[in-house]
Formats: C-alpha cells, sequence, structure tokens
C-alpha cells in the first residue's frame, strides 16, 4: 500500500491488516520510521490534523504543514506541480486536505511520494471512514447485519462516501437519510442497501447512527438549507435520542443545535470522543503501513 | 496547579513559589517533561507564541499549533468542544490565546487537559502579568511601597487586568491614568489605589511605568481614539522620558508614535528587552509547575 | 558570513566556499548545530519554506514559523522591532520573507540574530539566486562565457536580481529579454551584457535560459499585462523548446501556460525539479556557515 486516496482503493485483507496494526497500536506497539511528512490543508481542520501529526511523531516522522493562505496553490500551482516539488525535496509522504475533488488521480501516483488523502472536496476522507468501522468493530463486535444508518446531508460528504463502502465491505447493512435534496440519485455503488423517507422509522431500524455535518461551507450561496428546519426533522433531539437502540458517531467538528441538540453530544450513546480517540492509531497505522519500507 | 486562566487564581505562596522555580530556569536548570501540547492562536502573535513554543521545546514538550484560520472554532466548533476533543485526542496542555473573554471558565477545569491562558479579549494574559512582576523583583528587589503606573487603555488591557492584582499582593502601590472613556469604573478588584487626572503628577509619581498598547483592534469601529491626541497626552515622548523616576516597561507591540515615540523604545530606561527575555523562562516555569507529575 | 541578505555581499570565495559546503551537504554530511531558527513569512510559499526547514532540521536546529496572518507585524510592528524581540527571545536566526524590500538593512544587522533573507519584495532572493548559479555550474561545469538568459518580469523579479550578479561574478555572459515596461532602465549594475529586443533572436543566443515568474502579485491593478499576450510573445512554447540549445530553469511556481506550457515544465530540458533538489542543500550550506560558530 503505496497511497491513500479513497477508500475505494482498498480490499478486504489490505483493512484486515491496518485494523490488527491498529489495535497493535493502540496497544502500545512503539515504531520508529525516516523521513520527512508534508501536511498541506487548504481546509481549516485542527483535530485531523493534529491527529496526522501526532500519529507522524508517534512514529520519529518529522512534519512540516501549511494552511490555506500559505501554499504555493494560492498563487496558481496546480496539484500536480505541488507533487513534483514535495518529491524533489525529498518527502516521503504529503497528506492532504484539499476544497476539491482529486478524481481521477492515477497521474499523481506515479510518483515517488506517498499521497495521503486527509479529505477532499465532497469526495472522500478514507482515515475517518476506517476510525468509524474501527470504532464500530470495537463496539459492536462483528458487524456482519448490522444496521447502519448516515444521517444528513449525504450529497456532499466525504466521510459517508468512505465510511459506507467499509461498512458494506463488512457486510453492515447500510440505510440513509436526510433532506431529499442532499440525496444522490444513485447510492448503490456506495453499499447503500436502504433509503428512508422518514426519520423516525429510519432511527427505529439503525443499530448505529452516524450524524453527518451540515457543510454549509460545501454549499452555494442560494441552496443553503435552514439550520432550525433541519435540526427539527433531522437532527438529534432529546425526543429521538431515547429512541437510539444503539449507539451514535459524528465526524466532528459537530454543528450544535443543528446536526445535534448541545446536551447530547457527549452522553453515554455518544462515540465521539471515542472516534478522536481511535484516529490517532488509525493514522499511525496508515502512516506505518505506507511508509514501513525504506 | 493544573490550569492557568487567571492571576486571581493564584496564592501568594504559589506565586513565590513560581518565582523561584523561574530563578532556576533562567539560571540554567534543565528539565524533560513528556506528552504533547497544543498552541491554539486564534489572534495573530509571534512572541508570545514562540515564547511559549520554546518554553515547551526547553522542557522536551511536543507542539502543535493552530493560527487563525486553521481552526475548528472557524467552523463553529465551540471552545467546550476543542477542549473535549483536545483532550480525547491525547493532549496534556492547551495553551490558548482567543478574541473572547473566556470567562466564567468553572466547566472547561474538569478534563485531563491543563489550560494555558495566553490571552483572552480583555480579560487576562496571566504570563504576561507575571512577566511583569518577576522582571520588577529582579530590576527594584522588593516591590513593598514601590509605586508602579498603568498608563492608557485600562478598560481593554488583559495585561493591566493580570499585572496589577500581582503587583498589590505584593504590596506595590497600582496607580493608572489613561484617558477617562477608557477607564473602568470601578477599579478596586485590580488593586488600584490612585486614579490621576494628568499624566505629569502621575509620572511624577511613579517608580515604575507600565505602558499598554491602544488596542485599535478591540475598539468598536466609532470608538476608535485619535492616535495623535492621545499620543500627545498620554505616550512616552522625550519630555516625559527625561522625567521618569525609575524604569518603563510595554507588553509589546509597541504601537510606534503612538504608545511610545520611536528613539525610546530601547533606550536605558526601557525594560521591554528584559519582559521578552524573561517571557521564556516564565512560560518554562508555568508549564513545568502544570505538567510536572503524570 | 553572518548574514545573507544580498548576493551583492558576497565576495567570489565566499560563494566558493559555499559551493564546496554544498557539494558536501548533498553528498551527504552530516552536521549538528545547536539553536532556535524563527521563519517569518509574510508571504505565501510552500517550497522555499519547506526547504529552508529540512535545512534546519537536517542541522538539529529547531525552528518556528509564522505566517502571513500570525505575525505581529500585522498589529502594526515594525520589521526592526521583530529583529529586536526575536534575537532577544534568544534565535539565532531570522529566516524572512517580506512583501517590502529590506533597503537599506545596515541597522538590523548590528544584533546578535542572523539574517536570512528568503525573498523581500522585488529586491533579493539570495539563497535562489545560489541555487541557480550551482545547478548551472552542476550541468555546465565551467561557467566561463556561458550564455544565460533572463526571460520575463526582469523589473519585479529578486531572482533576477540575486542570479544575474552571480552569473556574471562567475564570468558568465548574462542577458535579458521581456516586455519593454518590465525592463528596468539601467540592468548594468546586475551584470547584463545584452538586452534582447525579440525572443527568437534572445533563445538563439543563450546556452541556459531562466524563465521568470510574472508575478501578478507585485503589480498595481491597473498595470496588470495580459497573461495570453505575455504567453505568446516570451513564453515558453513548444515551438520555443524545440530550438532551446540547452536546459531550462524557472523559480516556481510555475504560472502554467503563461511562463511555461503546461507539457514542458518536466520535460528533459527543464532543470526546474533539479533546482528544487538543490534548494535544500544550498539552504543547509547557508545554514551552516552562518550559524557553525557559537
Amino acid at each position: 500500500m503505496k497511497h491513500l486516496i479513497s477508500t475505494f482503493d482498498l480490499t478486504k485483507g489490505q483493512v484486515d491488516y491496518l485494523f490488527r496494526l491498529y489495535t497493535e497500536f493502540k496497544g502500545g506497539r512503539q515504531e520508529k520510521l525516516k523521513g520527512d511528512v508534508a501536511l498541506l490543508f487548504l481546509e481549516s481542520s485542527t483535530r485531523t490534523r493534529f491527529s496526522f501529526e501526532m500519529a507522524c511523531r508517534n512514529l520519529s516522522l518529522r512534519t512540516y504543514w501549511a494552511g490555506p493562505r500559505e501554499s504555493s496553490i494560492e498563487k496558481g500551482e496546480t496539484f500536480y506541480d505541488t507533487v513534483k516539488t514535495l518529491s524533489s525535496l525529498g518527502f516521503r509522504a504529503l497528506i492532504f486536505r484539499v476544497p476539491f475533488v482529486l478524481f481521477p488521480y492515477d497521474s499523481y501516483l506515479k510518483e515517488s511520494i506517498s499521497l495521503i488523502n486527509a479529505g477532499d472536496g465532497s469526495h472522500q476522507h478514507p482515515t475517518q471512514g476506517l476510525v468509524d468501522l474501527f470504532t464500530a468493530i470495537e463496539v459492536y463486535g462483528s458487524l456482519e447485519g448490522l444496521k447502519v444508518l448516515y444521517v444528513g446531508d449525504i450529497a456532499h460528504s466525504r466521510v459517508f462516501r468512505s465510511g459506507s463502502h467499509l461498512f458494506s465491505m463488512y457486510s453492515a447493512k447500510v440505510g440513509v437519510v436526510g433532506p431529499r435534496t442532499l440525496l444522490p440519485k444513485d447510492l448503490t455503488p456506495f453499499g447503500v442497501e436502504v433509503v428512508f423517507d422518514d426519520i423516525t422509522t429510519a432511527l427505529e431500524w439503525a443499530d448505529l447512527v452516524i450524524y453527518l455535518r451540515l457543510q454549509e461551507e460545501r454549499f452555494k450561496e442560494n441552496y443553503i438549507p435552514s439550520k432550525e428546519s433541519y435540526f427539527l426533522q433531522f437532527g438529534l433531539t432529546k425526543e429521538r435520542y431515547k429512541k437510539l437502540k444503539g449507539f451514535f458517531m459524528h465526524p466532528g467538528p459537530v454543528n450544535i443545535n443543528v446536526d445535534i441538540e448541545a446536551e447530547l453530544v457527549y452522553t453515554e450513546k455518544s462515540l465521539i470522543l471515542k472516534q478522536v480517540e481511535n484516529g490517532v492509531y488509525v493514522r499511525t497505522a496508515v502512516l506505518y503501513e505506507v511508509l514501513k519500507d525504506a
């Protein structure tokens, strides 16, 4: 495994192996790698960047990061040029978060540098998908037949696109519910089996609910949904919370009182802080697998 | 001492102890701690951030920082969620500079992460208060009865709020002078004994003068005072400089020719560079005290 | 050598020596220095900052950086105050990229901190000049009589100002071609021997062509040249590429299809990636030479 751009590039065997690595790192395994890793975060993010940076340092990799304002991409440099340049500078890996979709991406993969996707537009965020999968395995054991429901802005969600495929790979049943305008027409490529019309029915069905972030930053101006009506129709309210059969997740940061009611974020059915904690080990496992040779 | 949010939370005994630690680190004491420290600077700052970052590295702590554009707070995450998230990521301390007042702050203190305030709105900047106090002790010896004058924008100054309390704790006499519109009504909570009407009388009285920064960034638009008239009435001019009995301080960055005339900034009565130099050791002492156990 | 602000401050002997150091570091020499280095990049840049940061870390120097939004210069602090402050904080070197010309600069040189220019307005970018020189020496051997042509926005180019002087110091012949409005009146101070009216004649003459970046960020609004006509008249097209006798360089980032046609950037006559690769070693050599004592 030289790159991680999309969960669709992973075989079940590779995910199994990453899970074993993840478990070992979480259990205290220590490894030392050599080299320089660039973190290019053209969209703001604290938790994902810090999580990746910690993973790098746990492996003794040296980190360099650039934020939204500092990159040469601001000066019109293409992503391809950035990849070539960082490769020539001697970086072993580029962890990137970008506001555009990196697809197709074959042409970027031939360079010596490893590419690790930390979120590209509405396309993929593979380590978040792995975090959700591995956290679910820890909590539920086997995922065979587990009913996993994604709630919210399915259309703009790279978290959904990354995770649903992994859940269906592990024989979970994936359902979705959300505003009609925020549902892609064809959801079968992502392993979705059920599309619910109604949040109540959907929550009754689900063993695990994954709330998505209403991503205003991805909407065109005249398309921003009313937060109030979104919350009333789909958000996690106290009443809906009581009816949850199992746990809920959210990739963070939560839109308080839009995605989830303020007081419910850190309740006992919430796996949010577990997701955050596990993120460091997932990323350590991915980086180790990608960079362990050489 | 697990957190440092406000100098009002410190006992005289704790400050005495921090001064001893400070003196030892300045004298060359070396200590090695373990762990990760996040620096969240939502307001721009070089000197304070670099100073904290140096303090961390002197203690072998690993640093991670995010600036104004990079944080998830930009996406609407609450400060509380940031604290919970960083805590779950495994950070031992969060050093924060934020444009809002963090008060009341009890609810943030229960997490495992240590909170260190590097400036919150117009509220507190405790390490700067300690820098000013410790620098004064080094220069003047005992502060008993020392007349300390704060000049300028008292109302918006977290430096004043942090330091005046410490000076009065050490039995110095604190006076203030500044534009009437920039003086809070009740100054007794901060240990102020004298409010001067007139800059000349005030400077004649003072043994130590602490110039504050005219903080335009904290004014509402139609409230920005005229810099020219501020300088003429309160700024450090050559004429006023000659009359100073003792030294002067400024937390930096100086508004040149507004707070202080350009040529006077680094003159012999100036303690500005001493404050900067001492800042690293003060922050080393604070971080060591907060993180030494575990 | 305590500072590196301008290539005009370097003797031939110093450049020779830097080239030897550069060769040794490229060949694997390892050195360990102690201390803290500040990187103040008030203009966005990835490649130059990362390159400097790698050089620092290769020498075991600790790095601290601030970008466009984070510096106290944003709050009105002068460059002089920044230098004094960083010096008092204990930094051994300040690597700076700033949007203004740092000239004259004598008054900054007396502080204990070493100043290393990573680009100041349209003035100088000395390490890029050294990169171009050293890369040319590696490729062409002796530069005696080598015809070096700079193409493009000569007036705004700190890369030109830094490099042409070095090339003429090594007895190369320097020519320039570009839009008349982007040529300074007197080019003799920079060692220029020939000013071409016409790109075809210029390219026929040249052994090495250095394309410059059309730096929109340096133009006043009503002065922005038409990119299309710039490309048609001066850019590297396929037709012109065929006629090149030797190699071409570009300091990056390339304005694709303005400076150079997309498909030509990484062709066999291109030295662009070599320049990037060599940059780390040039900067390692400079930092080592500046900081090796003490």
